[in-house]
């Protein structure tokens, strides 16, 4: 196969089918959604022995258990999936909403209307389920897509592809509305982030050397997730009886999400009072905490004590393991964040009107909140009912993405004849 | 001087800058373009010897015309230019608004902060009203700006760089918030569209070969605007009276703006009627038309008919010259849409309910249209107060792009400690 011709083909191919993706109604996209979770049930059998093809291949190139895990399509990740359609159907239809209709001065009237993007590019890990998952959010915000997972999944997502095309023509759409990636060729990905001419957007979903590969060749625009180096600061004025219970929750509740609280900054006064506290829960969860010296001295005897280095504040641990600054107030702690954070979500703990205001206009990051813990940076946490990633971008979309992140908003006119003077 | 290091400089300079930009409030930002404004009145005498130097170097240069009347600052663009400040002092401030503030179940308030973008890097032809009116676009929005100019205007420039820096500094804002590049080193374009590190958008303002030199080169995403390849389509169902104006005013307002319409397509069964009303008053103004073979048959005897060339459907003219072609309906138009157009700004001609739906929502441009003419795609029609740009991109702001388009939404949480479950 010419690699090249091959994504040339699929390129123009989604692109033409993005037209028909755009123009469909809400029932249509809905019906396909609803056929695609029906033939998934169906055909359960069917794709838990291509997955199975895929698990054998793995272990016997000895992939580490987590990434198997994560290859596995249990039947409960098959109900999952399912289920994942079917809330989708459920959600607003984005598309073709109006918003801002103002009469202007000449006689038009001027508002913008919420369209599709038009060709989706997700470049993804082996997952199956993601397959489905973002194959759903874009069939229902009318976009084409153009599925890349992880070659280890080929099998599974073969059979998937089946699925979701027969599903698009049951419903009057067009097949190439979702097309996957049928090689395990690398430079299918090199050609995918290289053709704006056929793509509008590339949302990679993986690990961060996938990212800064993309970064660095992608001539398509990305809403990309980098990193969470999160932070929470406790105020002078916070009340401790909430600081304690976020801290601990945004630290603990998961170790391995992007929204986890990864550098803890205290302010000087109240560092006495309620480190001391914190320190007992995290020693329940064995958490390593990494001191600058005034926390130190405040955490000494506690046993997993280091002293923090420079680079533990550019460090997203994903692990058991905090960072722990004592800083002098507001200002010294946004300017930690402002030199440190990568612009994820940093929350304040503080009774103090006027701080946590300051907190929330001047902290430079996607999520910026008060008083909860940075694990609510969430697209269903949001209320956004879905999200096909998080965005640490600046333009477009930043946050949690959800359906709206994969639209854009064109202006409409409705004249009566008018010209202009 | 070493322009890596320079660049490097002003680009570090700005990012420490767009901090204390962001968090100005609202009057300290319309002070600093007020006492911009009442400089440039105080120092107009030795703006206009700062432009003539660099009017003199043009003429010895042998700039062509165009140019040196771009170039050129008289007392009337000087006037335009404070008037322009002015403005945008009264525009009402986007940043800090706060939208869509949702309870959720879990019990935090959710909504989107709008907030400048940080810093923002302009380049631009030899016109030093622009340096003048970004720099206010970007105040206003709470964002750092590195101008660069066209380096005949390097002279007016750096005059301009002092008023506006003067005025930053009166109003208690850094003198950094906006630097225009000192250098006429073409080094400098190149090292500023990539370096993301403190850019975080660029916006073009200049003729197709600059932009695609930047599309080329650049790492930091741009605001950038290629071409206005835009149609207008005269329906079956159209009222001729609206649909000559329009299709007039679309060509023959002006020849030289994006907006301008240059190709028209015609609905087979009206064109008869149209096309010969349409002649007389394309005659007047000597426009040449490029016919298809079905309304060449209809224009026969027009004084400037030249048999349309695929090139045709495809060339921004930017002068008296319209391609035109007869087609069989609506969906025709929209092919010929979907294949040539830059996705600038159409508008159809119609009475029909439903051909003026289905066009609004099925035609994937910045702007469209129904019975309004392709003009009023435009900052100041569309009321939004100003306009840095046009946008034919996608992601984030696309058509005309104000205020708005220098900020983007932040998430803001309000808690009350609360953790997740």
């Amino acid at each position: 196969m010419n690699i090249t011709d091959y994504m040339q083909t699929t390129g123009r191919q989604a692109r033409a089918a993005s037209r028909a993706m755009a123009r469909a109604d809400t029932a249509t996209r809905n019906r396909a959604l609803l056929l695609i979770a029906d033939a998934i049930v169906r055909d359960s059998a069917l794709l838990r022995t291509a997955n199975q093809l895929d698990l054998d291949a793995a272990k016997a190139a000895g992939l580490d258990p987590a990434m198997i895990d994560r290859l596995t399509l249990s039947e409960a990740a098959i109900a999952t999936m399912v289920e994942g359609l079917r809330q989708i159907v459920a959600l607003p239809d984005p598309v073709g909403e109006i918003s801002n209709m103002k009469v202007r001065p000449s006689g038009i009237q001027v508002g913008q209307m919420r369209v599709p993007l038009g060709v989706i590019g997700i470049i993804y890990e082996a997952r199956p389920n993601v397959t489905v998952d973002a194959a759903g959010l874009c069939i229902k915000s009318g976009n084409a897509t153009i599925l890349r997972g992880g070659s280890e999944a080929i099998n599974c997502n073969r059979a998937l592809a089946k699925i979701v095309a027969e599903g698009l023509s049951g419903a009057g759409l067009p097949a190439h509305g979702v097309q996957i990636i049928d090689t395990t060729d690398r430079a299918a990905v090199g050609a995918l982030i290289t053709m704006p001419e056929y793509v509008d957007v590339i949302v990679p979903r993986g690990g961060k050397g996938l990212i800064a590969r993309l970064m660095a060749e992608a001539t398509v625009p990305m809403i990309k997730h980098l990193d969470g180096i999160c932070h929470v600061y406790i105020d002078a004025k916070a009340d401790i009886e909430k600081a304690v219970p976020v801290a601990f929750n945004a630290k603990c509740h998961r170790y391995g999400t992007c929204n986890t609280m990864e550098t803890l900054l205290v302010e000087r006064s109240i560092a006495p009072a309620v480190l001391p506290r914190l320190a007992e829960l995290y020693a329940s969860r064995q958490v390593e905490l990494r001191a600058d010296p005034e926390s130190f001295a405040l955490l000494a005897g506690y046993p997993h004590l280091a002293a923090a280095a420079e680079e533990d504040w550019k460090t997203e641990y994903l692990a058991p393991i905090l960072a722990v600054k004592v800083v002098g107030g507001i200002d010294e702690a946004m300017d930690h964040i402002a030199a440190y954070s990568s612009k994820h979500t940093e929350s304040i703990i503080t009774e103090d009107y006027s701080a946590a205001m300051r907190f929330l206009r001047e902290v430079d990051s996607a999520s910026v909140m008060v008083n909860a813990s940075t694990r609510f940076a969430d697209g269903f946490e949001y209320g956004l009912g879905a999200e096909i990633g998080i965005s640490n971008d600046k333009l477009h979309a930043r946050g949690p993405v959800g359906l709206e992140g994969l639209t854009s908003l064109k202006y409409v006119v409705f004249g009566h004849g008018e010209v202009r003077n």
